[in-house]
């Protein structure tokens, strides 16, 4: 018996998370950094760390750098040169409000770009930024673990300043 | 035409990662968790925080607690009572060898139940724990973004103590 060549035979793998889900679970993760960020004092967001470590707003400025560049690069194929990161927000922005300007912008790219990444792309090999090697899933999930990883950090940070982070549980 | 009532069939989403490779990323998070903890110095691990924040023991009792029992159960509706955590590590192990068996042990959990719980099942809404409500891919990540944060929070641990953590980008 011939099968119809519709949407969900092409993949023989089963389901875990759908591409719509995903974004979903990440733009909650956004809005919580968010808030991790609007946490902070003006001055301890570009100035403070801990043993050596870097400020949370450059931390913050790597996950714009591959946020945003690398959705796009995933759904066009068009990457920013990565070998020259400069991860250094004072580059960028000189205040928390105009950070946080760029982390909205940031936002909008991802969920511009993401409706042009076909199931299929998801599951092919990128070479992101040039340079890391990946199946595009895997890479996505990279962006996110590494802004949970640099976000939780920051939560230490602001608890080291007295101040109690928002709720990791929540994400509306 | 009649189309096949094949596995690829079942779902009408799109795919964005399978329940194997979902799996696969998980195993590669929990061998850098199980590094992290390594890193520790035996003392440190049980007894030291930041800004009043828990124990990095407390913190990975508390993955411990969350994660074996919790893909039991997603795949058997078989759960632990939630309502009276006792993340304390101290009450199960009284070194960090101990601990990294017990480790071990919710990893050979988490891999053993994992096969049982159907793509269906990723997508219904289940109450982990008799307590939280939500679509079971969506627990299933919680599991896993917790187990980043607060392996997170023991990388500034760790810096604080003139500790270079395990790189985050290794996952072998």
């Amino acid at each position: 018996m011939e099968t119809q060549n519709n949407h969900t035979e092409t993949l023989s793998a089963p389901l875990f998370i759908s591409p719509a889900d995903l974004l979903n679970q990440w733009l909650g993760h956004r809005r919580l950094t968010k808030r991790v960020i609007e946490a902070f004092p003006e001055d301890k967001f570009f100035d403070y760390s801990i043993g050596g470590m870097r400020t949370f707003a450059d931390m913050m400025k790597e996950i714009l750098d591959i946020s945003g560049p690398g959705i796009k690069g995933i759904a066009t194929d068009e990457w920013p040169a990565g070998s020259n990161w400069d991860h250094n927000a004072k580059a960028v922005a000189s205040s928390k409000t105009e950070f946080l300007a760029l982390w909205d912008q940031a936002t909008e790219q991802i969920i511009a770009y993401w409706p042009q990444i076909s199931e299929e792309r998801f599951q092919e090999n990128v070479l992101a930024f040039g340079m890391y090697d990946g199946q595009a899933f895997s890479t996505i999930l990279y962006f996110i673990d590494n802004e949970i990883h640099h976000r939780a950090q920051g939560t230490v940070y602001l608890r080291s300043l007295g101040i109690e982070p928002p709720a990791f549980w929540n994400r509306d």
